[in-house]
């Protein structure tokens, strides 16, 4: 269940209608979650999967969308950022999965782009595909490599502007946060007209931290503190890249408020877009005309505030959401119990 | 009194000795405090100061201190972080003030180190000299530029190793937060053999925002959400600059903690240095040696939660500290009560 | 004489009428020049300036413009930065002075803008000013802080939309680039209907390294090697800050085309900005409007190619605009001799 | 041949003894060149490969190098900035491939990283791969995916510390620079006891832009400008991994003298390591003893200048050592000629 129904409430703005990502119109999400064993034994188990989230339910790179992208903290492999920071657009779906699952989902998403896009490279140069990632390694058979590019295909495909699944599904399968049963969470915030709506995938956090929460143990784990996230935020208001970026660093007020310190292993990433504006690909225009929201109008300040709320609730629902999973070596996560549920 | 003395404890790690910034050995601090009327009906009042920290007591432009920035909202006018990003280097004591005494403050400061370094501008080029401020503007007339550079060098002579005096003093003489009289803060946390300490400008936040406090009445604040903090960051541990970075990348959790959305006006700087080691300024040697907390040390991760927890409760201790303060135009910003407290 | 009549030509792409960042609509210089025994045996001696940039004739304060800064090497003391890299704006005209004339500089700067804007500091918060600097402390005594407030004052009084003087002008009086008198140089570029125009002051280089020069002889400097450049780039394009940003860092092309290696001491500072888009302070709309070159249009290459022309050309009409020049302790240095001249 | 042997010296630096990247010791580099049809009728063709360079010749997860990167301009694919910038290191080789391989090389170099150290993904996290790429498109039928994981791992396996090949060959193989065949090509200079190696990869440049070659005909390039570079720098020199960063920013200098702009649509990105650091993976050590170049020793600024000098000659050594190559299409791009060549 959703966070909110235990009777936890972040913040002070409203949520969109279905307090997720897709309340951005357009935004669409989907997700393979892969759960077998590897070998008869059942030690190796692939308890992973993949998650897309698209901006709109075009061609992206055809009608490419504004976006940022802010590091909180660096350890992580997640590909793409470079150049959605030089151009400050989006061009292709963004990808979550596990750490060794980058290549095959660029891959699979490379397939899928070109397949849909014939002229890229041929006449029109190249496309920039965004993987984010985090270390399932503790209930997924990480260097097993279960995770292949048709899984990537196959979320893509998936993908709608429904209400996410959330927890324990696609690139969240195999995830613990604070110690309980993590992975995809979402939540959303209405600033007047404009929606924010932010998706994560939780893989961090150490259980004593965090005091709100039933304890239940978890064995094996050497480091829990040392996890990552990835943080998905969506608008439709009319934002520069440059706005995007300032949306982004105050994501990481929410993650710092349910108890994380952005810990030195952690890969914490956050992808930002908006999709008030499209650009497209093949034009010959010299110029395009953009609207964009007053810097100092009081929206900025309430799109800071839905950013934090949102990246907070979100990581609570990964939670609230997850349900008690098993992986490899016969390892179990449970899921959490909140205090007020019952 | 200190906000620890109110019930309210921050965090898990043991504070040092001093709660403050000087139990970092050698750190000094210093102020001046302005408080007078500027005209006989005293409409136009001088309600504000200086702030000096010092890293260490010698001439520290002789024995620079390793030093990051880290800009968490750059809507400010702190001046020298050019020079602290390119070197990762301290030549100077940290000013804080209003914003508008900030050239005043830079013309003392560099005064004073032009007069203990005969050689700058001579035979060893320029330094580099570190000043960050807030807006007082509510109780200060801040047009009227009462801030003399003498001041900054008074500043610094005064500078000791003592417990610092908080809240309405020196550069916090006239700054508001979360409605109430804020100001000068600090804290400490112990990690093993290491101190980190945080001194505090706090000149920012709503009052609706914060839900432990009592709530007072401050009039004429068009939009009080949008003010600013400076955050001086001081450590023994031996840090580069590239990990003093990721020190500071951590206040911005403390910050957020209180109520903070870093809003779009607020200019909130962080400034770090480490005092392990010093690099002598005259020496014609190829090599220097330094000692360098190994980066997976879970004392990292330890530093980072201190600088989360004393950037948190500096904070509160500028609240705390501070006393019911009259400005210009007759007004006055109420001391806060906190719960615990009576 | 402009470096085009004695031969050289830099480039491919066609200047603007006067070859000078004037060419911008809008845009205005002015300089200050002082050049003066500062004691009677002429020992210590001030040859030193202010330059002042405008964007526009009218209140830049109500009508910012769109802005960026870039860092090519940080070892340098230029204020104002922070803001610029936030909020992507530039609200002051850009100032140039000498090093240690930087508070006073921002001091006449900020009076300036305060008399010309009465809300700031009561009603409406606070103005960033940007002012930039290079070391002249061999022709000038900068101990001695000759430069005051008013000179900076007195620049944006001066400032005109003519050609603007070049060499040993204003903040460039003092400066000396290979070994030659150098300061103040300006150049500009004509991609279709648009121009981007630059002006530099320049304070670097060995006399070595550049191999079109005629040497001559300059005494007492220690390390010649170790100077500054600010950089100055101005267009009439309509372009975000990001595209500014991308703008700016091929200015180190230029710079690096005259045999820079962007050195260690040197603080190479580029400051950008548009007047295609004006933002009012003073507005209550939710939204702007605002044209912006498509990124994948070719201008956006010709404006790199032009903005690495314009700083090579400003570079060297700072060397051949430039007069033999006498300063302190009866330092001369020598304006250079193009090999084409004669 | 070696631009040398033409005739054409770049800068004032010496050499070192290859004029190679190998002349830093322990560095290795190694080449995989696909060269074949892909159907029957020749119109698909595999003309590409992957480039391997180690920075010594251990287990590099095991002994980590200090190591920086910097984005000249980011319109590219390079993966495994992120955590090179978080931590200051690289743990993996650089490898280097056509844009579409990026996936398959960075799995292969997984897959051999895996098999080297099977603690990865069990025990101890998870690791870096940084892999650098250019858009081979012209003569490479790049939609047909020819390099696989396997592919690079023989580059890795077949690396050696002798003069490595340059030109058309491995990740060089269908690369084009200038409008004439690039690829490959390395440099070297030697500060003191201190080398600094370049290797760069190259495929950017329109014809008309450089005045020193031969001209020839290259058909079918709708837009020769919009190229690539990949550089990657070595060094033996005790630097930091800020220091690093400031060597790379001077790689843009040597790469402006060849003639780019930075085109619009290239990727321009350096990799800088120094080998004179080793960091183990495996240690409970508290800190670390690490020597360092002091900033303001001369060899500071002669490193800068090596930089500039090392990547300007390497980039002139990929056009030299290449060959007239043919690929997809009966398309040919022809060697170039220097003019003092004959």
């Amino acid at each position: 269940m959703k966070v909110r129904q235990t009777g936890i409430t972040v913040g002070v703005l409203p949520t969109g209608h279905k307090n997720c990502i897709t309340d951005v119109e357009g935004v669409m999400v989907g997700h393979v979650t892969l759960d077998y064993p590897l070998d008869a034994a059942g030690k190796e188990y692939a308890c992973t999967g993949v998650t897309a989230v698209l901006p709109h339910p075009g061609n992206v790179f055809r009608q490419k969308v504004t976006a940022a992208s802010y590091v909180i903290n660096g350890f992580g492999k997640t590909t793409g950022l470079v150049q959605v920071n030089e151009l400050g657009q989006l061009e292709s779906p963004i990808m979550l999965t596990n750490t060794f699952a980058v290549p095959a989902v660029t891959q699979g998403t490379l397939e899928y782009m070109l397949a849909q896009n014939p002229e890229i490279g041929e006449t029109t140069g190249t496309i920039n595909i965004v993987v984010g990632e985090c270390n399932d390694s503790y209930l997924n058979s990480i260097r097993e490599f279960a995770v292949k590019p048709e899984h990537a295909i196959e979320a893509i495909r998936k993908a709608s502007g429904q209400q996410t699944e959330e927890g324990a599904v696609g690139a969240g399968k195999g995830m613990i946060c604070f110690g309980y049963k993590g992975g995809i969470g979402s939540s959303s915030r209405m600033i007047g007209e404009y929606t924010i709506g932010c998706l994560v995938l939780t893989n961090f956090g150490k259980k004593e931290e965090h005091q709100k929460f039933h304890y239940s143990k978890v064995e094996g784990l050497s480091d829990p503190a040392d996890g990552s996230i990835i943080i998905v935020m969506a608008t439709n208001a009319p934002l520069s890249d440059r706005q995007l970026l300032r949306i982004s660093k105050r994501c990481g007020i929410g993650l710092g408020r349910t108890g994380s310190h952005f810990s030195h292993g952690s890969g914490d990433i956050v992808i930002a877009f908006s999709t008030a504006h499209m650009s497209e690909h093949f034009t010959d225009e010299l110029t395009e005309q953009r609207i964009q929201l007053r810097e100092d109008h009081p929206f900025v300040n309430q799109l800071f505030t839905g950013a934090a709320e949102a990246t907070e609730e979100a990581i609570l629902n990964s939670l609230s959401q997850a349900v008690t999973t098993k992986g490899r070596a016969g390892r179990i996560v449970n899921k959490i119990t909140f205090t007020d549920e019952e």
